[in-house]
């Protein structure tokens, strides 16, 4: 990373993920903040309905995938932004990894808004709403499994949006 | 567990869990055994369509829930068989513990037939196929988390069976 980029770009330093930041973009899949209800003669606490999967059907219908990504080192200079107009995109850590998130408000015009980044816990999913935009998986410090909730079907489920500006992320913690 | 039971009864050693054994109740979600495709400019491997998610709508939708499951003692005794004549049921284990699995085949009278049982990895899920008669989740060793895709909404969507039988079920791996 060029210290030009730097002097001329802004520098994200991921904030803690939290339901209320984040709603504009999805939910957060985590039990913290949430009631469950005991089922199965006492021995299981379910926490239901963390994320709806919202998902276009128009021959399409949801699956279960699981993605396996290479840790980015960091900072993180964020170059593309997508969205999926047909359906919500869950994510779900396996291995315990904290993760970083990168969405952005949408503008109205068809392009991303401001961004704003988020540092997901190990415990911690997320659900980005249909048509949000967001930054591809940015697993950190460790190949990292996610399960992931998603569309499969016909259609074009994923607008791209380079950026103009100079985007760089990085997490301290 | 008394003596009597065991005597009278049926005592199942769990096998592992494999694809082409579990198919006729559900899929298996993990990688093994599954091609990837690159994704994210080469920083990802996409493992697609693991289990495909079975959704009646009448008002229902998919939903993404965690589950928290007390561990059972073991041998286990199977009383109460369960099915969801209106959604898959899919687990899969967030703390890297293996955990039982007990399913039975269709026995063509809107009742249980033949039990067999299985022991996932921990890096092992499964998706029960719509209407498969299952066990609730058997968490064994620890308290162990699970991410949960099934249904939300009206109608009902649970059929239980009481065995009539004595079933035990144990692993010793």
């Amino acid at each position: 990373m060029g210290r030009e980029a730097m002097k001329t770009g802004m520098l994200l330093e991921a904030e803690p993920l939290r339901a209320a930041a984040f709603a504009p973009f999805g939910y957060v899949i985590e039990t913290a903040g949430h009631r469950s209800r005991s089922i199965n003669q006492g021995t299981c606490e379910r926490f239901d309905a963390l994320a709806p999967v919202d998902i276009v059907p128009d021959g399409g219908r949801p699956m279960i995938s699981i993605f396996r990504a290479m840790p980015r080192p960091l900072p993180h200079m964020v170059r593309i932004l997508e969205r999926h107009p047909l359906s919500t995109q869950a994510f779900y850590p396996l291995d315990g990894h904290p993760f970083l998130i990168v969405v952005a408000y949408d503008s109205g015009h068809a392009v991303p808004g401001q961004i704003r980044a988020f540092r997901a816990a190990g415990n911690q999913g997320v659900s980005y709403h249909r048509n949000t935009w967001h930054h591809a998986l940015l697993a950190i410090g460790a190949v990292s499994q996610f399960l992931v909730v998603d569309r499969d079907g016909p259609g074009a489920n994923c607008d791209q949006h380079e950026l103009d500006t100079t985007v760089l992320v990085t997490t301290t913690a």
